[in-house]
């Protein structure tokens, strides 16, 4: 029995017609498909921040869920569709390291889609998301199988945006790898990596200012006061007590971090 | 036979991938469960503002519907999370007074949420939209009885948002529930408690300005008239033609208004 | 057997509870309705911009989806409810234009909908898109005849704002159709009735700049360069290479275009 649902991820923003027309070529080719959006406003073109909103979101889905994320600068040149299996589910995207978060942490099998029979019939230049993406998913949810997509290829595209680089003994550098609705900055930091964090022997520079404390939830904490917190992210994030982190340290998608333990 | 109809109001915005993993969790614990988005744009932290959205929502929706609200600025503390039933549906939300006009409004019976068997593994400390209300909610659809939950309470937190007070023989203070899309103003005052608003015989004091005029519609006053309207909300609503009447006042939600009836 | 789909287009914006609202409407009424946003972000009362939206749409669903859209600044006052039939599908709308580009693209039949059995039970004056439109469609999704409705009109609404008009002999003034999440300017020019612009013969007046080439893909042009695409809306569209040309050249939806060949 083939898997009936399917996610999308996307930079194509709720101003324009584009997410709802690619649900029309969705359930026009699979009329039995559930659609869920799990994120249409990742910031435009920010390949980081998308292959970060669908890791953190695909394993709270079924088995063989069918993902398409489309954050694609490159609509239109030679940049291949892809198809990788992992963790039981599926995934369709272009082919410019927005999966490297998934290929990090699963085992994966990657495919090259060439199969240009699953596309509509008119590929336009500008816009991949309906006219390659959205039917290589329904068709998938309607039980083709993934092998009639394209041959296995493993020269895709791997980026390493969710790994600090140590820079020195006790140092290491970092990045925001989302900037969050509240203004908490998610940091590609991961605090089972860093057990002298967990102590509270750490110091990280964020923006122009420098924090100390671990906090345990949002509320132990005055107003107007930094503070480092594992997030349900997986990842170490900096706060403000009912405020924006990212506002008060003028820090965005990409900002860099240090982290001096000690 | 259960319910499948589960709804969202939260203030997660539309930005990360809050909302679609909630969709995930409950997707994966009752595959059948149709879910819709009331709203996920409330005003961050804004109790009253939530309280609104789910109150002026739920009638419409058909009996047993399971509604998960969450704008929740203790999370992670001992607020509780609780499960009402009012008016033949559920109320899945933190001990917050979010549920407020739900109480005023319906017959209710209230439980604190106890049962950690029916939450996600390792709840966070920050996400309970993931790992607390989303799980109930779905358990709820799937038919499993309320009282498995948790026992009833009485102590939980009711707030007034939603009524005015009087402050003088034809004086009462109130607020504003809620600035909408277009801009204007719902009150907390409901026109069937003020004849004389409906008799033309008042003042509405909001911000600067001094409003008597009720209409019928929109396009019956002219650019640039502010005017109260009985709007689709039950509420008194102070509105403008074809602009906004908060921009044009320097209204917010919770601004103060003063109605004066002679 | 009677469709189940149905899309909402509205300026309703995603900030308040109107469009769950709708859908918590049509599964009242229309329990197996499958419904889907295709955009609620219509700048707020600008027809021509909801009317692009809906256009762009519609030929991706499948044969008998309903569409609704609430584009509606004349709420409360005498304007038709209108029904039509065209493509295959019907199209729920108010009578003040929005489905121009339907009538100029399809054969199609307009009713007025006069049957207020259809309604919610106290129709109020500012929120059909609740009262009328959506229970209008959930039974039209349930399988009432057109017919039922109310009769067959011909004195309907039509603009003409996806047509440029002919100012000189080898000119050209037309208008920004929309401005998309992109900064794209979407124009109302259609590039098959202009063999020059595909030949590199033309200069575009647009802002401040004239706009003389023609590219086949986004990353063709470098940085900082004004191009036409034929866009996937299938009108020439203005873009930058990963920046807005909308900011770049002040236009929004409705700015005039001025198109000259050679």
């Amino acid at each position: 029995m083939a898997t009936r649902l399917i996610t999308l991820t996307t930079d194509f923003g709720l101003t324009d017609h584009f997410a709802g027309v690619m649900k029309g070529v969705i359930l026009s080719l699979c009329p039995a498909a559930r659609i869920v959006d799990i994120c249409h406003e990742v910031s435009a073109y920010q390949i980081a921040e998308g292959g970060f909103t669908i890791a953190q979101a695909y394993r709270f889905f079924p088995p063989k869920t069918v993902h398409v994320i489309v954050v694609d600068p490159g609509v239109g040149t030679a940049r291949r569709p892809l198809l990788t299996e992992a963790a039981g589910q599926f995934f369709v995207a272009p082919d410019n390291g927005v999966l490297s978060m998934i290929y990090s942490g699963e085992k994966h099998k990657v495919r090259a889609v060439t199969a240009s029979r699953y596309f509509l019939g008119n590929v336009s230049r500008t816009f991949h998301g309906r006219d390659v993406f959205a039917p290589v998913a329904a068709h998938l949810a309607n039980g083709v199988a993934p092998s009639r997509f394209g041959k296995p290829v493993t020269d895709y595209l791997r980026l390493d945006f969710d790994t600090p680089v140590r820079t020195g003994k006790r140092v290491w550098t970092g990045a925001v790898l989302k900037v969050d609705h509240f203004g908490n900055l998610i940091t590609n930091f991961r605090p089972e990596n860093f057990p002298q964090v967990r102590a509270g022997r750490f110091v990280m520079a964020a923006g122009m200012e420098r924090i100390g404390r671990l906090a345990q939830n949002y509320a132990e904490c005055a107003p107007g006061e930094l503070f480092l917190i594992e997030g349900s992210s997986g990842f170490l994030e900096i706060s403000l007590s009912q405020a924006s982190a990212a506002k008060r340290l003028g820090c965005a998608s990409g900002s860099p971090l240090e982290l001096t333990v000690y």
